[in-house]
């Protein structure tokens, strides 16, 4: 498996694959990988003749008080885990390398960025649709994989690709736990012993959640009340959102009917995670 | 020559030319063709094996009180030329085809398209951008074809592809003028004939400027003066902008040295009018 740092030289090498007939997918990553992006690369490596996994943080998608200079890092494990889960090649850029001179263009998906994360995290999901297009243009995927764990991020890359008519196809991948049914994350590792037992409240609570939904609670009230008091009983717990919505456009809706959504992010200490699970009914 | 109306059926298409090896050129237009469209198609159908004119006037880059509506169109024209010029395909997507539920995801540059007639029309390169990328993700050009005309448009797409690493190569193509000086537009069907007359104020005072240059001038301030005076001597002339800035990135330049843009707006009548020359020195 190769390390490639270059934009040409990606370039390049995909140029070749194609040129052979090869179809190639794209694991777009920040790196810090665990095995909720090795299920990804690993569903991306059976689908595709060539698996490319990028790995950069971006530095475009962090807002200025947040954790672009603490987040955690560590290529060689990377390498090694991607590898073991199929992928072809490790595309490595630099920031230079990405945006030489800065970043002068952006591509801005409206609507869908402006709610739950959208609205705690300005700029963040414009840095995540501009890098991903970059991406997309370098790598030129038929097939692009991300997790459901970011699930607006998912829903805005798949209505960033619709309205530019970008040829790649979007495919979502379920949200791996660890066994107490924390969602795994990257940002995982900022929590110490207590903040990590008491990020539980928050899968514990959406699961519970979900099961009075299908035991026959429809109201989105009772739900959001029900998530609030028990996600508040936690002491270390610092509610940023929760939401429930429509789960294909984020739309507001007045009940729980259809396929829904209920996310939530959520502080512990200085670590804000995000969690959420997917309802038909 | 065929014409295609929609997306999949001219992405079907471009799919088969690439399967055979063919290298694809586009002229992104929005119809109403001329002999700088007919220059620019000409190139086009010379370097590539297989030529896309798109003719669709976008809704997006034009402002709430600009022309829009009353933007001239005449297709079965615009056939004939783009056939005699050598397209090979007409791509004349309607407005509901390129944006089904309206525009959601917009393509922004910055810095380079805030001066000019990114301040006379706000939200106009937007639109620009947003469309061309689509197109360019719609027919996967090698090559696309701008006009010199539109000169801050061309810098602007360069500037687009650049950033985020769209696999394009943009070629700009002079301008062409009537046998009179009047650079060709769509747009100068809206000038009656006291108004054509005038407006060869605009021309004529570039080739004046671009002669005082050459004659040794190298102050900024005294041909902006030259400029403005000779074209306000003209009753007719509205002007909106005369600006001299640096011709690769439009920065501000302190005076008339390297690759310069001499480029200016003049309304006449209702219909503005956009002109330009580069000089060397």
């Amino acid at each position: 498996m190769r390390v490639i740092e270059k934009i040409e030289d990606v370039k390049a090498l995909i140029k070749e694959q194609k040129s052979m007939g090869k179809t190639i997918g794209l694991v777009p990553t920040m790196g810090y990988l665990h095995q909720g992006h090795a299920s990804l690369i690993e569903k991306c490596s059976q689908s595709n003749d060539f698996s490319v996994v990028s790995i950069f943080v971006n530095p475009i998608q962090f807002g200025a008080n947040e954790d672009f200079g603490t987040y955690p890092r560590d290529i060689e494990r990377d390498c090694g885990l991607a590898q073991a889960a199929g992928a072809d090649v490790i595309f490595a850029p630099s920031a230079e390398e990405m945006y030489p001179g800065g970043c002068g263009t952006f591509v801005e998906v409206q609507g869908v960025t402006e709610k739950l994360c959208g609205r705690s995290r300005p700029g963040h999901f414009r840095g995540v649709t501009t890098v991903v297009a970059k991406l997309f243009n370098i790598v030129e995927p038929d097939n692009a994989y991300f997790g459901q764990k970011d699930a607006q991020q998912a829903i805005v890359i798949k209505k960033m690709t619709r309205d530019l008519n970008m040829n790649v196809r979007i495919i979502t991948c379920p949200i791996i736990r660890e066994e107490d049914g924390l969602a795994m994350s990257s940002r995982n590792v900022y929590l110490n012993a207590e903040q990590r037992a008491a990020a539980l409240v928050l899968s514990r609570s959406l699961f519970n959640a979900r099961d009075m939904i299908q035991k026959g609670e429809r109201s989105k009230h009772n739900i959001i009340e029900y998530l609030t008091r028990s996600i508040s009983a936690e002491r270390l717990a610092d509610i940023d959102y929760i939401s429930i919505l429509d789960a294909t456009g984020l739309e507001e809706i007045p009940m729980i009917e259809g396929q829904v959504l209920i996310a939530a992010a959520v502080k512990f200490g200085g670590t804000r995670l995000i969690d959420n699970i997917m309802v038909e009914v």
